[in-house]
């Protein structure tokens, strides 16, 4: 099993990129980790002996984190995450991973690594929190900005295959994301992948609120681009908010200090609970091959969720199995 | 000035509805409270004598918080919202109240009420609670799920209009829902508005994230009713969540226990703040009239809230300005 990772995109590339290689390098030593980027500076972060099974494959460009994607794509064809998806759609490698510009990974995706046949368009994966901790999958969240109705149908059977075959479970519910639960409601991409969605092979629950989500009401939730990530943002927006008035209210008087310190570790891991950074790396699915997009402040630990998640999917045959469902193949 | 009260629709009508009207009249004689609704039932309800500048219209029927809109407005002729709308189309109100059905009351403004002239269609507008308390006028956040370009250009005018006359905002910051803050960020329909918007006679400020909305970095917030109705129940539903689990976290230890017990009154505050029911009605704008949806759980505090905004509505000259600007009456 190869899996390639841009060890210069992100905040902390390559320090903390290469560091968190070389631990998971050194925990699953049936990996094969191609480290892609400039030499120097990779080797640079590198202690002691490397592993045997990480490999240093040179890219001497980098694409920056606010640089027009295609553009940058087009041009920076020796950029390290161009050469990383160049080593997946040449078969060198069965994943990618990067911590470096979204659009760019996600143009790398579509344009370097390519669609698997009959995919029309590829989808950003999050893991969405949950009360319950379980999580929500939720797709597209932003790789594709004008969706149709086809491609929502796409999304609900590639999430169902993500969360049967990589995280194990049986029939997964689907719900579409809509502003009301009744069969009739929304805007017209709405009711007309409703239809698709009863039609298809999967368990679709029918609509579902944004606002009911938290509270693991189903299981993949698919959505359009543009309405996904104004979801997933206003869910980073509102927390954000609540955890700083919060922070602003228990430290505004002394007594209140006291309440906060006996709080602190509770506080901590309700704020952990709510940051999905924590929930792993996001897949580009159905992009034929591995893509991940880790978040842009990853740091040793984050790289290695990132790697184990790559290899539980290449291990569940995730995208043989999109391709076998979409394709026929 | 004449003020129309569906005085049956809501969860706690009519008894909390009379009851706000009631203290609303006393507070504001020079206003004349038309309640309307079964006779009998809303007179149940007044205690002692009935101030003079209150009138009761009768209305046999009422339209269900669960019936389907259309059908209900068509069919329900005699019903306590469409009497009431019937009074503003007719000129003998200026603004109708409901804390009923939503999706009915919409309709009662588009199929009784009537739009303003060269309005397309009417907008739902909220008031979104912000860190500074300020707030940001947001609109359409649900009366219309199909957006085109040029109806996000009425909103911003409207909103602007809003802004600048109703709360004397000056030169309000116009900011359009997007997925990024670039000027080509989005999807097709956000491309064709930002163009639009740039064009317009409004101080707009570009695209803005729904993760800053709360930071308070525009004033009016242009969306087109799908996005914005996902952006309005993720809010709800992630402060819900967070408010349930900090719960959760304060009663779980006998110290937890003693730490809220300091914070009880803050935590209320902060949990107020973050309620949008708190920030008075929503209106309808668009319609030729005033008609402003109430929460359905309205009590007499939120009736009355709701009858001081549309007398302040009312006085700015908010619904001629409106068509002034639109059609250039």
């Amino acid at each position: 099993m190869r899996i390639a990772i841009d060890a210069m995109g992100g905040d902390h590339a390559p320090a903390l990129i290469v560091k968190g290689a070389l631990e998971a390098a050194r925990e699953w030593p049936d990996i094969q980790l191609l480290l892609v980027g400039d030499t120097p500076r990779i080797e640079e972060h590198i202690e002691g002996t490397m592993p045997s099974n990480v490999k240093i494959i040179h890219a001497s460009d980098v694409i920056g984190p606010d640089e027009e994607p295609v553009k940058a794509v087009r041009r920076k064809k020796d950029s390290s995450m161009v050469v990383a998806g160049r080593l997946v759609r040449e078969g060198q490698a069965e994943a990618m991973l990067s911590a470096g510009n979204t659009g760019a990974l996600m143009t790398t995706g579509l344009l370097v690594v390519g669609r698997i046949e009959g995919i029309e368009r590829p989808a950003l994966v999050y893991m969405l929190p949950t009360i319950d901790d379980v999580g929500v999958l939720a797709l597209d969240l932003g790789a594709n900005m004008d969706a149709k109705p086809e491609h929502l149908l796409q999304y609900a059977i590639m999430g169902s295959i993500y969360r049967t075959k990589v995280q194990g479970l049986k029939n997964p519910r689907v719900g579409l994301l809509n502003v009301g639960t009744e069969a009739m409601k929304g805007n017209e991409l709405s009711k007309a992948a409703y239809s698709l969605l009863e039609a298809a092979p999967i368990h679709f629950i029918g609509n579902v609120e944004s606002r009911d989500v938290l509270a693991h009401n189903c299981d993949v939730l698919v959505c359009d681009g543009f309405a996904g990530n104004i979801m997933l943002k206003t869910m980073e927006g509102t927390a954000g908010m609540l955890f700083s008035t919060l922070k602003e209210t228990l430290t505004s008087s002394f007594v209140n200090k006291i309440a906060a310190s006996i709080l602190r570790s509770s506080m901590q891991k309700l704020r952990k609970k709510m940051d999905y950074k924590e929930h792993g790396g996001a897949p580009l699915l159905g992009v034929n091959g591995l893509v991940i997009k880790c978040h842009g402040s990853s740091d040793i630990k984050a790289v290695k969720n990132g790697v184990r998640q790559a290899k539980i999917a290449i291990e569940s045959q995730l995208i043989p199995s999109i391709a076998a469902e979409i394709s026929g193949k």
